[in-house]
């Protein structure tokens, strides 16, 4: 089953920058069965949960979390860049390689009844996905689980988000071998 | 029907520049009735015109444009600003009120067997949405129709965007009365 998305994503080499491939997920988004799929593998773990609002990450979070919150039945919180949110926000800065980020969350997006699932199309360093975290706690959500598309197991997001999370991926790379023949 | 839209709608002021009055939609997306009437809304017109290809702007139109194509089977391409797409793009230039900026879209996201439905959250000037029509255009691909939640009528975008063009938007500022009583 999830072949089919494996053989879509696209190795794009030196992109953002020289010596880093970059895995590109547009070939799924074209294909809606393909589309459909992501979706439905990125919410699958998470059906039972009782999730009342997806949070979701500028900018392809937005294309796989606005789906995911319609298939739960949740309501869709847009985490964006500074600036970016019209209304009162909070802010979570974070390091990069070089220098810092931040991201933003309106004020009145979540509240203390919330139980959020965070989505994201790619886990890498986990930089993005921590400080969303972050600024769904403050806000006073729980936070069910993170899923995203796409892990790059070597890259130590996973262990950045901390132990206490519950962390899904439908695709990881390198490839999990599902089943180890002698 | 779309009263309950129009409430959800929130205006913030001096947003994102004194006197603008922003029209922030984030209220909708947070309640995944009001998201499912949206996406509903905008798709209404082109349900039985073949899409295969929905068009989404960055970022807010990937917001409704996932959805959208889930609902017209249809394939989802991102129309993004320069350097966000890692993969081989073309371009379409457009002027702002101070300066110019840009707009990419993979070549091979769509092709001359493509019928395309541009979806965004807004149409104000109509520079963002003329942009994405020269992209599909000049990628060999048929526009069936563009389509907005929100059209600012006063900006002109309608006008801009040509008089051959299919424009559907749910939503109107000023608002259309429609029903008249004397």
């Amino acid at each position: 089953m999830l072949e089919s998305l494996y053989r879509l994503v696209r190795d794009v080499p030196d992109f953002p920058k020289p010596g880093i491939q970059f895995k590109d997920i547009t070939p799924i988004l074209l294909d809606h069965r393909a589309l459909g799929q992501a979706v439905d593998e990125i919410v699958a773990p998470f059906r039972q949960d009782g999730i009342t609002k997806v949070v979701a990450v500028e900018a392809r979070g937005f294309v796989l979390g606005a789906p995911a919150a319609l298939v739960l039945n949740a309501g869709l919180v847009l985490v964006r860049k500074p600036g970016k949110l019209p209304a009162a926000t909070r802010r979570a800065e974070y390091q990069l390689e070089y220098g810092s980020d931040a991201l933003e969350v309106h004020v009145d997006a979540l509240g203390a009844g919330d139980r959020a699932l965070i989505v994201d199309d790619v886990l890498a360093t986990g930089g993005t996905a921590a400080a969303t975290a972050q600024l769904v706690e403050e806000s006073g959500a729980r936070i069910v689980g993170l899923s995203f598309l796409i892990e790059l197991t070597d890259l130590g997001g996973r262990a950045r988000l901390g132990p206490g999370r519950t962390v899904h991926a439908a695709l990881t790379y390198p490839r999990r071998l599902s089943c180890a023949r002698p």
